[in-house]
């Protein structure tokens, strides 16, 4: 399992922000070919630590063939197309690979 | 549904990273009363886009009443005690709730 993460920085305009992500970036991921789950977390500080970060988005693929498929398809480009326009400034990308820590 | 959320940015040594996180932290966080779940994503960079983050760790908690209760644990204040000491200078840790992105 390969999950495609974003990581977004605080917006200047967090209503505005939350507006475009849910209205229109969402359903550009979702267009996906072979994305399995997406699970957005908003972030807040813990007391006493301050975070720069305000939402956490995981793109589930069931391998990184998958995600570099999906990545490669019509729906990718133009959801990494609209993401540079309207958070290309905020956003931290990474791929992971998730595995169960031993006891 | 409340998660805990700690961000390591890449250690010095990984190797020695890895096992203290395996062997040691671990089994820490796993004493956390009310813990849920568990999830540990190991990161990498996307082509052309390098990330300074190594690890990525949710903690599930039933809401934030049951996240409070950890943190002031024995549990949650002995992985508190050794995150500082093995890895204060490259962690993150924020609060998320997740939500189903509207579509």
């Amino acid at each position: 399992m390969v999950k495609l993460i974003a990581l977004y920085r605080r917006p200047d305009d967090p209503a505005a922000f939350d507006r475009h992500y849910a209205e229109v970036h969402t359903p550009l991921v979702r267009k996906m070919p072979g994305l399995q789950a997406l699970t957005v977390v908003k972030l807040n500080d813990l007391p006493g630590m301050s975070t720069p970060y305000y939402l956490l988005a995981e793109m589930t693929f069931a391998d990184q063939e998958a995600l570099n498929q999906a990545m490669r398809s019509e729906a990718g480009r133009a959801a990494a197309k609209d993401l540079q326009q309207f958070a290309g400034g905020l956003v931290d990308m990474m791929v992971g690979e998730e595995f169960t820590a031993a006891r």
